[in-house]
């Protein structure tokens, strides 16, 4: 049983997420109308050659209420999706005051907005490619279906994000359980997985805030369709879960997971050894950690947080001072 | 003659500059001594397996100091480099009271050190070859000395940061001024063209504040040689100057220049059509504007500030409106 003050706090950080999400559509639009400011003071000569940026705006304005239909689908119902959604009172979510959200958090909401391209459009693929393809294959030559069915390896992804590495992992037979700490994610991902209604049902428009190096205009408000796939059209024998919270806290087991594999994870750390150590820990003995990403910490030069930021050759010594074998 | 309150907000912002150079040692090591007292809390195992981390952020202390030193001589006497310089009481800048710079401003600090790596080091020529040289040889293709003396083609270059192409320019013969804005890179400027001591006689540890995506300790603390030249060697004949202050207040004489050079500079302006505006203005008819660079906005998403973000689409329409042709 959580204490109550535990219980405020997780409260309170899951409205602080639902408010950002809530806030998206005012704070888009807002900053399109300071624009609009500007532009209405610019002498007449400017506004004349700059007609079409004047349609692009309202262009924009356009994309952002379609990307908020998708929002409000993501927030909808959002405090049932959790095992303990008892703390989170729908009527409270519904009506929760409107404390202006930071801007690192409509960053992130952004960033959800985008992430659905990355993960779950047919635009993605190319880049998922790059990612997944060499986790997935060297999953699939460490485990071969001869030695014993896939579905008897348990496969953990930690930093899952809107699920897709650990939904194809699932899909090709092994048991997979993805596992997320952000609120942005794992409200994106339950709409992902749970509310989809069939391929290219559903249209973002991602590129809509980035407003720099465009080379047209169009490229700014063009929109993507997604999911590229079913997301719940998984075999009916797989085994796939998702896992909300902290990985140093949840993965407290030794010896339970035959792989972790991790992508774009473990520079998200305050303190990247114990992300090693605790993988090491939760593995069986003879099973594997395969890893792909950059070293782009996280909390270096985040106020308040604590980090350390050790180079590629100081982390492999940690990785095999901890007990692991590099292959 | 200025009035007394624009005076007083130059002689504000010149002294906060002058802040953050001197600030720059003490932010940079509290920063360490951050993540040294994150690490004295860490398990002793965790400290052991970092042994050659603790080892790295001592050779980053080193660093600092080196770079403090470089910088120690950028701000010696720089209340002297302006005409109005009679604004600035040296004692004043010896002994001003220290507000803590804003990080913002703690970063321009760290990009001006770096910014002497890209246009004075050897190891910057690959990057300078990539963005001068197109420039260059579209100016010695436009104006070749057999038309007239290129002492007579009069090339301005807004944004001049460092001087190099500037300098590079002049070198070849044009008459050339550069003009800047930002105080960081002024003051940069002045040391690296007036104060230098021969080729390779300085050393800058450029990247000493990037801890993220290293593959090796060592690529962080990393001493880089400047400058690969001698800029004070410029021909005897060679006409050069450097303006400081901002491009659309200082230049209203029009039909004056042969060429602008713009290198990654228009993305720079709240309002870009008045910069190209200005660039139109200032040329000789049959002048040319040479541009290069991205549409990476300046202030986009800055705070506070005016800002319109059109599409090189929506640029091209401005150039050509405003009457220029492109070749």
């Amino acid at each position: 049983m959580e204490n109550p003050q535990d219980e405020k706090e997780e409260r309170e950080h899951f409205l602080r997420i639902v408010r950002a999400f809530k806030y998206y559509k005012h704070h888009s639009l807002e900053k399109i109308a300071r624009t609009e400011r500007y532009l209405a003071k610019l002498p007449n000569h400017h506004r004349e050659l700059l007609e079409h940026y004047t349609q692009h705006l309202s262009a924009l304005k356009t994309c952002i209420e379609n990307n908020d239909k998708i929002i409000r689908r993501i927030i909808k119902d959002v405090s049932t999706i959790f095992e303990n959604s008892h703390l989170i009172d729908s009527k409270v979510v519904a009506n929760t005051p409107s404390a202006i959200p930071s801007s690192a958090d409509m960053e992130k909401v952004q960033a959800t907005l985008k992430q659905f391209v990355r993960d779950w459009s047919e635009e993605g693929k190319a880049e998922r490619d790059a990612c997944y393809q060499p986790i997935i294959e060297e999953l699939e030559k460490h485990f071969p279906e001869s030695i014993r069915s896939k579905r008897e390896h348990r496969v953990l992804v930690p930093g899952a994000g809107l699920g897709r590495l650990a939904y194809e992992i699932a899909s090709r037979g092994f048991t997979c359980q993805g596992n997320e700490f952000s609120l942005f994610m794992l409200f994106g991902s339950n709409f992902i997985l749970n509310r989809c209604e069939g391929p290219n049902s559903l249209q973002v428009h991602p590129w809509v805030h980035q407003s720099v190096n465009c080379l047209k205009s169009e490229d700014q408000t063009r929109g993507v369709r997604f999911p590229d796939v079913n997301p719940s059209c998984l075999p009916p024998q797989a085994q796939f879960s998702m896992a909300a919270g902290d990985f140093l806290e949840i993965y407290v087991d030794k010896n339970y997971w035959d792989c972790v594999a991790t992508c774009f994870f473990i520079d998200c750390a305050n303190n990247v050894v114990a992300f090693i150590e605790t993988i090491y820990k939760i593995l069986k003995p003879g099973g594997i950690w395969i890893n792909l990403g950059p070293l782009l910490y996280h909390f270096a030069d985040m106020v308040g947080e604590d980090s350390i930021e050790p180079s590629y050759e100081v982390v492999r010594e940690v990785i095999l001072g901890t007990g692991f074998m590099i292959e």
